[in-house]
């Protein structure tokens, strides 16, 4: 969007997420822009590792760098817990604003990385293909491994918790990379940190959003771990995805986001696939699969959100 | 391995690739080295750009560059259809070298990789994470892309049965990124020009191999496109994939590569629900469920094929 790239020109992303006056106002963009019926704060799933003590930069065409990569039983000892309140309180304050601002009127979705996709960058030190050093410290390294995770789940869930406290109504956790493990290596090495997370959630009463990537047979196993709706990706069919899913929770999902890029006949068709696999039940929300792109037409955006309001 | 990589040091990749005696020998040192059933052909996907007027090199680091992206009609129309025996005659040789050594007691394996994975290595002129170039032109300039992938279809063809006639007793159609699609683009703009090749090789009674990553919900779709076997990756139970695939064909896969890494007793464990899973049915061939990392420990590549041997 225009609006937000005339910001962006100014300012580097870390300081617009440190600034929640900035955070805020961007946040609100697309609900003033599009009929959505829900906004996500303007965030990223890595700002706690600086709170944690691994430290990280957006290097300029080459994504996240992490400055202390953890890589040893030294460096998991070495990291905190961060704290939400003190390493976070920027998007806390944040929360507030956009849900002052919001009026009851948009619901407020706030979010953070699980466990595993935030584990993988502080130990590849930046994006991966292969995942190579996360999976060779799962496989070799199991108590690093164990220490860096149960260091993530706490860190997770006070940060989630807080920022349901400040004004956050859903809470989203986004496990984008975790679709590179086989099933059984989700369920011996993941499962029970995201489920610690989910279930702290579900105590509080707030409701939850499970999200990853290439999830299409950890689908089953992700519900197990806990969210009442669980993110598609558009690999899968939406009425299969619910299916593996299964009773009980609801799904989010499941356009590609390349495909705001189609002309719109194209477009309307997929989105028309979409609500009719939906087949209109209960709880389903729509949404593209994963992040949208920078370069996507904002008018197709909009020409969406509407043919989605008149279709459902 | 040490063999390998002593070879490697004194050629560049596409030096070897173009020295039949030497794509022989590499091809070679597997079978040599561990109790394997078959052997593949050394080469690369890509090789076939070359003659189709794309050109490309292995930049240092960054993987394959394109050297002229395809990206127009203009481009898509000067593509020629590259001529197996002037444009790629050593990979042919290489095979008939090979197949004579190997004296039938190992299957020698052909390949290619298949017009999706092929178009999107043109259309980016690099690899890609979101393939927001290749998926704009399928969905932007259908023509376009219909040519580009026609001509694709018609030289995988005539190559890999050039590569039959040469000595390959079987042919793996590698659709490295197909997984990326949602199954309906995957029916709509990439079925019909893998159905093409696959059908040929049916007709020319040369049995054929069908893989891609991340395809959990395009298997009965590769299945109809067609393939003898369809290789699956690790994201996906055995017998949940085989189920997918349907009766009549058989599985190949499917464990991660990286577990290659992992200590034996958790490697052996990953392999053991693999043959699990496939429950002594016939047509499960044993493999990783894509291609095996650079650092991979030589010995647990050969304790594994001969736990595989023992534990069929």
């Amino acid at each position: 969007m225009a609006e937000y790239r005339s910001i962006r020109e100014r300012y580097g992303l870390l300081e617009m997420f440190k600034n929640p006056e900035l955070s805020a106002e961007v946040t609100l963009q697309p609900v003033k822009a599009f009929s959505v019926d829900a906004a996500i704060i303007f965030a990223d799933i890595l700002l706690p590792l600086e709170g944690m003590g691994a430290g990280f930069e957006f290097a300029q065409g080459e994504g996240p760098v992490i400055h202390r990569p953890v890589r040893t039983a030294a460096d998991a000892n070495a990291l905190r817990v961060a704290h939400p309140e003190e390493d976070l309180g920027y998007v806390l304050k944040a929360l507030e604003l956009v849900r002052k601002e919001l009026n009851g009127e948009v619901a407020l979705i706030g979010f953070a990385g699980a466990p595993f996709t935030l584990a993988s960058y502080m130990i590849e030190g930046r994006s991966s293909r292969s995942f190579l050093l996360t999976k060779k410290m799962m496989y070799e390294q199991r108590r690093v491994w164990d220490k860096i995770m149960s260091k993530l789940a706490e860190t997770i869930t006070a940060y989630l918790l807080a920022q349901f406290k400040a004004g956050a109504q859903v809470l989203q956790l986004f496990d984008s990379w975790v679709g590179c493990l086989a099933p059984t290596d989700y369920r011996e090495f993941v499962l029970p940190y995201s489920q610690t997370i989910l279930q702290a959630l579900r105590q509080a009463g707030v409701p939850s959003i499970h999200f990853g990537t290439a999830t299409a047979d950890l689908l089953p196993l992700m519900r197990a771990a806990g969210g009442d709706i669980i993110g598609i990706d558009w690999r899968t069919g939406l009425d299969v995805a619910w299916s593996r899913v299964g009773e009980g929770a609801g799904v989010q999902g499941n356009l590609d986001p390349v495909t705001l890029f189609a002309p719109w006949q194209l477009l309307a068709a997929r989105a028309k696939e979409i609500l009719d696999r939906a087949g209109g039940r209960p709880g389903h929300v729509f949404n593209v699969g994963h992040g949208i792109l920078p370069a996507t037409p904002v008018d197709s955006v909009k020409r969406l959100a509407d043919f989605v309001h008149e279709h459902r």
